[in-house]
């Protein structure tokens, strides 16, 4: 992509009302324009690291036997009445609204009661199990307040999963690969060494549900963990009863800053059997199918990277969701050579987004920088004096001169180290 | 995919509640799921389907250099209060909802307001244009009735693109342009022989603007055409005026069952005007931006190819947009065969559903036929006797038995035959 045809301008300064540094960054790079608090656009910059976090997530769970899909955002009040969730009294977040005869719908915040009831069009027999299904989709919660930018929205995306299975065994084990999935998810995103597995409330069924949290200064919540962070417990669960089964004392486990980027969840038969979602087991029996909830923050995971990869310069997204791999500065008059080099990025399948604007060299220099662009190559008619560009990667000082005929296996190498 | 991993199972009838023949075969085949009239979830075999709408939507209008971005569905009043469209009786099809401290909020039906908002933030100067934008975006219609399947949703899947150009003569290029990607679009969807640009209303600024029309018995449209159909013209536009313009008579124009799946609209700088969207010119003189709008219903496309393209036996999708290209049954005691031919046929780049159950062969065929896969392979003991598997076209009777060494090389000539 060429800059000048890019529908994009950095920002000197966030919006006042901005008050979240992922937010901030994120609007003064031109990522995301905010449209309420808790309601953001994205740019064709912000989409493209949308879409690269979005298909880190598909191939892993396409990987664990996910199927995908997509539910509405419009819900009937009889699905959720049927699990008493549809009370504004019971579920604080609903967004509601009326068809023209005046029946009330509802803005899905989540889609457990939606998913089940059409997984029940579709699951009758023991033969039909196990199904793991899951979506990309937009969720809308009327929060109260909102003022941790993309890291909690009230119109936010969320890949949200639900198994289906015939027992708790079967169950188990998908559970754990789901567990080995997230961490391989978040192991591609560049935040796997600050994401902990922390045990949570489980809720009616089970004892424990898992989140997986983030070291984050930014993150509302507090976990409790351990000096090898083998152990990992949400504030919630931090009891004797716990302690005790951890095999640690309150002592060991010390208070960190974390965000949620991920949730597992063990429904049991709960939600099945509140709903009537039953299968005819193979002695003709019937029997409730066994349920789990499986979620990873999309957008939320942005804001997290967001606030833990930066400097005083800008952004530094990792070049795995880095919306280009490079960015192509041409200094002066080399507009043709760059051209060249910029064609020749691309033909190798190297993401490029070309500065050919007619700006200041500094300029260039220090969008690069804010938009976290992992390489930065330069090329000016000094530099071609002896046939070379300037290469730079985003998160060192030192350029290095690489001549012109080796700049494709150069920066392909760089690429491959930084995956 | 294996078919006994896949989330759907095909329906004998559709449910007593859908009236419209492209939800009731897309409902049977396992496609999509009703939640209430006019708004529909799409299983895994229906998000295959929109996702490759979408894809060939996508590469033709990155080809006229748009770049995609995403807004959001919830609309703050003040940003269509400029256009005086946020007034429930000036649009009738807003749904509208309130966050906790009362604000009233409504749902995105269309996004013309939002972005012109959006791109003010980032164009101020004639070097900033032109831009052109597009997003694939949920959007939320308060139709008093909904009964046309996913033709005309509730809750739909639209691209709807918007340039900002300099002035009329930047504007034509882009809208010339755009007439000529929109119908590469409606070619490679396999409707392009059905479907007609359209002359319809200006609205305020402009005489005609214009709408793609595809002929469909199902449509909500009628278009006046002529016998060769060169001249098409909306039944709003027929009139002395106009027939003497195109050089037709009244009796020369044929009336035309058609459903609209794209439109597009120059709003010159009308929009702008009343949303203050000016730029400074090389003078150094404020000028308004001049607008148009650029729109394709996904779904709705996908609900008049489902309308258009089926037969008694159910839905037969175009190569370039079927789930998946290939259905490979097996029959019998060859699961080792099947499942390597299986394999085989994905390593080789085709899209293959397996369908691995154990049910009878006449059920496997006729879910194959209902689903619209466009090869249907069969492998059995019988047809291995002689080393080989009966390939079947879903369009034709008749079968052709290939030898198994050429399965894939006969497999791959046919489906570049459809393309």
């Amino acid at each position: 992509m060429k800059r000048s045809q890019l529908f994009v301008k950095t920002l000197k300064d966030a919006p006042a009302d901005e008050v979240a540094k992922n937010a901030q960054l994120l609007i003064r790079a031109g990522f995301v324009y905010k449209v309420m608090a808790g309601v953001y656009a994205y740019t064709p910059l912000g989409i493209r690291v949308i879409e690269k976090i979005k298909q880190i997530v598909r191939e892993e769970m396409d990987a664990i036997g996910g199927a995908e899909l997509i539910m509405t955002a419009l819900q009937r009040p009889d699905t959720w009445k049927e699990t008493k969730r549809w009370d504004d009294e019971v579920v604080d977040v609903w967004f509601k609204t009326k068809l023209k005869d005046e029946q009330e719908l509802g803005l899905a915040w989540s889609h457990e009661e939606a998913i089940i009831e059409m997984m029940k069009t579709h699951v009758s027999s023991y033969k039909d199990l196990p199904q793991y299904v899951y979506q990309f989709q937009t969720k809308f919660r009327n929060e109260l307040r909102s003022k941790s930018g993309i890291m909690r929205g009230r119109e936010f995306v969320m890949k949200d999963m639900y198994s289906a299975c015939l027992d708790s065994e079967q169950h188990e084990k998908f559970y754990q690969d789901c567990i080995d999935a997230y961490m391989r998810v978040f192991d591609r995103l560049g935040i796997g060494e600050d994401t902990f597995v922390t045990f949570a409330d489980g809720g009616a069924f089970t004892k424990f549900s898992h989140e997986f949290q983030t070291v984050c200064d930014a993150g509302e919540d507090t976990v409790y963990m351990n000096e090898d962070r083998t152990v990992v417990l949400n504030e919630e669960v931090m009891n004797d009863e716990t302690l005790a089964e951890m095999n640690v004392t309150k002592e060991e486990l010390k208070p960190v800053v974390t965000a949620e980027v991920g949730n597992i969840f063990n429904f049991g038969t709960q939600k099945s059997e509140e709903m009537d979602f039953s299968f005819t087991n193979s002695d003709g029996k019937k029997q409730f199918v066994h349920l789990g909830s499986y979620g990873i923050g999309i957008t939320r995971v942005m804001g997290v990277i967001a606030e833990k990869m930066s400097d005083e310069k800008g952004l530094i997204w990792h070049a795995n969701v880095a919306p280009y791999q490079v960015c192509l500065a041409s200094i002066g008059d080399v507009s043709e050579q760059a051209e060249n080099l910029y064609k020749e990025l691309m033909k190798n399948g190297i993401e490029v987004l070309y500065d050919d604007r007619d700006v200041r060299p500094g300029d260039k220099f220090a969008d690069a920088d804010l938009m976290g662009i992992p390489i930065r190559v330069v090329i000016s008619s000094r530099s071609l004096e002896n046939n070379e560009v300037e290469v730079k990667m985003r998160e060192s000082d030192d350029a290095e001169m690489v001549n012109l005929s080796d700049a494709i296996e150069s920066i392909k190498r760089k690429l491959s180290a930084l995956e």
